[in-house]
């Protein structure tokens, strides 16, 4: 019985659904609470918080379900390098965006002395916090992290673009792997070598990931109802995670005009672009995306142009 | 039951199972045989050939096999000026590609006075022939054409990237139609808006499909075993196209060297890039696609550059 699996025994919850971490405050403890209070695994994606704010989330989720939920962060990049603020690079993506802000009549931000919150101080909030699930992006925790985690009895469960990533993420003791397709929206996860050169299919990447690690699949992108469940049962997994279509509900922290735009989009205009925010993302295509292609190359990367 | 559908109903073949067409070379009679023998449809990409290779080919199949078998043929670019060959274009290739054509010992092909067969004379072949099936890529075929088609009882199947080319694909009267994912092997079929615009993966694309067109569809990309079969059917396809998983079969045209290459190439290896034909295409990555990728905006078109 598909919901009667390793994942729904060990995660506690009796349908196999995770709903994807949003970023950009798309995420909303009454979603996650929704989620969760239905059945699936609610998330909610902390990356832009700080580690009180984080703290703060899981309070008030905590407020609205007593069911199990994940709580998800962005690993950082340890090559320092790729992060130096360059004020050359910032001069001239500041002169590229200048024009867009003037549109909209808001004011263009000050260059920060950080980019990004302290990752070390966002865990502490959530190894005190203890969520039932602690899921991530962007890379692997180091050794001492996802320790903790197990001490605590925190479950882990990490995001892979490409066969390498799951295996690595499965080498590393992680419980759970979400192998994340190219339709996936949002940002591409990918960590171990460019996200351009991780674009793979659900339909071949699924399969791939459960032939090579031993820890349970959850597969990802374009999987927005029954028939792409049953799908990815098939492929293989053993849950899936769907994200955008969670965006339609009112729970969710979209305004009706995303609404609106998201699901009158027609198919093919979403497009993978790291202009918004440094890193490889699908999003809808529109103007801003269209206009700065042309300057791909030369923004800075995340979380900089973030 | 899924080998009792309207697919292997109207195809006469006992199992919902088609083998892509492979371009250059790579089809065979003796797969088609294989795999039309064995219950699936086997077919025949005779784009490169003229017309009366394709009356020979149909005449060799037909000693082979007396079961369902497909003849598949790319649909002309009507634009005639992608197509014109301009003198600075092919000067500039030729001094790109000369290192390639030295390196193997191979001469450099003399500029023909044309690019590409001629459609009408491959179409009037396969008409006198009557093939059961008639397949095509890279566009739809002209009214008269899929007429003479029903006329003499042979059935008709398009190639869709996107949910508007299969809606095209159905108002224009054809059988059946392939919704080809991103993750398949070869070139992208697409023709309404340039490939690079033109990709969803499978999993994204089968079912959107489902939903919009009247035919059967037939899911392709990234489909390679019983799993990936199931999970189309799951996404509402009749039936499934599978093509690099056939390059596996003695009966292929692949060398052993080629074969080796595709199956033990580790996933992700491969890439989609227009430097070998001119469109965008999906392959194994190698040196010559790397080096080739920096000018990949300055060469001609296909047929040209192929």
């Amino acid at each position: 019985m598909w919901t009667d699996t390793e994942m729904t025994r060990r995660l506690g919850i009796p349908y196999p659904i995770i709903q994807g971490p949003f970023g950009g405050g798309l995420s909303s403890a009454r979603l996650l609470a929704a989620v969760s209070e239905a059945g699936g695994l609610g998330s909610f994606g902390a990356n832009n918080l700080s580690a009180d704010k984080i703290t703060q989330v899981i309070d008030e989720i905590r407020t609205l379900t007593d069911k199990p939920f994940a709580i998800n962060l962005s690993i950082p990049i340890e090559d320092s390098e790729r992060l130096a603020i360059n004020a050359d690079v910032i001069k001239e993506v500041t002169t590229l965006l200048a024009p867009y802000y003037n549109q909209l009549g808001v004011q263009f931000p000050a260059v920060p002395d950080r980019f990004g919150q302290d990752f070390d101080a966002q865990m502490d909030a959530i190894l005190a916090a203890r969520p039932p699930v602690f899921s991530f992006v962007f890379g692997i925790p180091r050794t001492d992290v996802l320790q903790a985690c197990r001490d605590r009895g925190i479950l882990t469960c990490g995001t892979a673009t490409t066969v390498d990533e799951a295996v690595a993420i499965d080498a590393a003791g992680v419980d759970f792997v979400v192998a994340s397709g190219f339709e996936a929206g949002g940002h591409r996860g990918s960590f171990l070598k460019p996200a351009e050169e991780s674009l793979m299919g659900t339909f071949a990447l699924v399969p791939q990931v459960v032939r090579r690690v031993s820890i349970p699949v959850i597969a990802a992108g374009g999987i927005a109802d029954g028939h792409g469940i049953a799908a990815a049962f098939a492929l293989g997994a053993k849950a899936v995670q769907i994200g955008t279509a969670f965006l339609a509900c009112d729970e969710s922290g979209t305004e009706a005009l995303h609404r609106e735009r998201l699901f009158s989009a027609r198919a093919g205009d979403t497009v993978l672009s790291r202009v918004f925010s440094g890193r490889l993302a699908r999003g809808i295509r529109n103007e801003f995306i269209d206009e700065m292609r042309a300057h791909e190359v030369q923004l800075p990367q995340y979380p900089v142009q973030n």
